[in-house]
């Protein structure tokens, strides 16, 4: 099941992406026909527990075996949101967890021993096909990162690595666009992580139950259907389980936390010389199991 | 006027500490008394703009002429908690902003040339009187960190220098608990610094206009009654009115936003050997013009 958020005619609603892909059910609609509490956003739905899953899945079988097809929109009518639009606190990042990527930035000696991480903004998401924006008045460096990232179901402190899978509701591409020039000067990543709009995230959230291992996908981004990055999770240094279990040391996950994985090798920072974004750039990120975002420099 | 959450029977409220110093305001019992409608917390009342202010002065007024005595609970009644007990983002935290803590923690080559912010996760903080955990299953270096947290009271982005301190709503006292090995052994300092209960906040938010230079302002910081940390705001390397320009640049900044501005030098680190947190230490930061915040280690 993928499960996206969207905005129909000013309202942000959510919805289940129908058997065609190029349809979204809507799921406060499908609620109100059959007369149903749900949720009203994505991120109420998961801190609401397991429950929702089934609620979410029982409500489109419903409506597609009653041809409840005015609840389902084309997504030529929709304007896209990430799937949690404003999470509840900073996207958890975790840097350099390719050994490629690590050296691309510095040298062997880049390579981390241990799990580093650093947040971006609530501020910066955005969602798929929306606009990056160039930020020329604050960066000459603006770079992409196509990543994995986990979304978190249930709360959860000292999650050993054998139960770390199951406190994932589910999984999304995330772009972590960078200001490589302000992620150098400020030494600490945040302020070159959080320029507003720097985080694409979607198009949807596939459920957990749909993916076997999240250490073993392909992972690809293009610029201007140019391939630059093209890995698989497989090459994690710290596979998914030992992010959730490490992040969770002393500290709480809450449902509807968003933790993304690290970059592979390929990002402009890495090329001689450097091929960073700018206006008219197409960023499309390619997740096995997932699906592909899309979003566009301003 | 200090503004304060508290707990009463379970209730969470926020009001208004009275003339004694030693009784707060229940707010939400005046305005039920009042028959006037109020934001249900100091959040919502800092993002429903400037009239809370003058709303809550107004309605401290009312019930103090009029003898709302039944809506004025002694401090001995209530369990204190953070004015804002669940920020809507990370904490922002300036990092190394006073030379001489820059200099303990390594060398002159340690003053930072530009700004330095990370983040701590809202799930780390706690209120006035509440217990730090001592967290030694996952940690043998426990610090404090006592600062001056600035409370944005207004959305803005690439704000002027000269603007700035208009987008404050008010200040508080904030410790910033840090995990010395975890904050080394990650790199980027987030992990460090985002233990549960490692960023006590409080006692209370002064509002803007009783602080006239927020650059200006005694700080100390006593570990079972010895002082630690003994300096002025004054000392500060980026002024309040550079942070709040800096962290603006392409980011937009929200009604709500916490930032620390930094600790001076005294830290546990900065003792040769170091004088880490212990279970049963009692940590109080002074800040003139705001009041002590007080804490024990679990």
């Amino acid at each position: 099941m993928k499960l996206m958020s969207f905005n129909l005619e000013g309202a942000e609603k959510y919805g289940v992406v129908d058997d065609s892909g190029k349809k979204v059910w809507d799921v406060l609609a499908l609620a109100e026909a059959a007369d149903k509490g749900v949720p009203a956003t994505i991120l109420a739905g998961i801190e609401s527990g397991d429950q929702f899953y089934e609620i979410v899945q029982g409500l489109v079988k419903w409506g597609s075996q009653n041809g409840k097809e005015d609840c389902l929109h084309s997504f030529e009518n929709i304007k896209w949101l990430a799937p949690i639009p404003r999470p509840g606190k900073n996207i958890m990042c975790v840097g350099k967890n390719y050994r490629d990527h690590a050296i691309e930035m510095g040298s062997e000696a880049d390579i981390p021993e241990h799990i580093m991480v650093f947040t971006k903004s609530p501020t910066t998401v955005i969602g798929h096909e929306e606009f990056v924006d160039a930020h020329t008045d604050v960066t000459n460096e603006l770079d992409y990162e196509g990543e994995l990232a986990l979304v978190i179901g249930k709360k959860g402190k000292n999650i050993p690595e054998n139960e770390a899978l199951d406190y994932i509701f589910g999984y999304t591409i995330l772009n972590d666009v960078t200001a490589r020039d302000l992620q150098k000067r400020h030494k600490q990543f945040f302020i070159g992580k959080s320029l507003d709009t720097t985080c694409p995230m979607g198009p949807w959230i596939v459920h957990r139950s749909e993916i076997d291992n999240p250490n073993g996908l392909a992972i690809q981004t293009k610029v201007n259907g140019e391939i630059r990055q093209d890995s698989n999770t497989k090459n994690f240094i710290f596979p998914t389980e030992e992010i959730i279990s490490t992040l969770s040391r002393g500290m709480t996950l809450e449902p509807g936390d968003i933790i993304a994985t690290g970059t592979p090798a390929g990002v402009g920072k890495g090329f001689t010389p450097p091929r960073m974004l700018k206006s008219g750039d197409q960023i499309e990120i390619k997740i096995e199991g997932i699906g592909k975002l899309h979003n566009t420099v301003n």
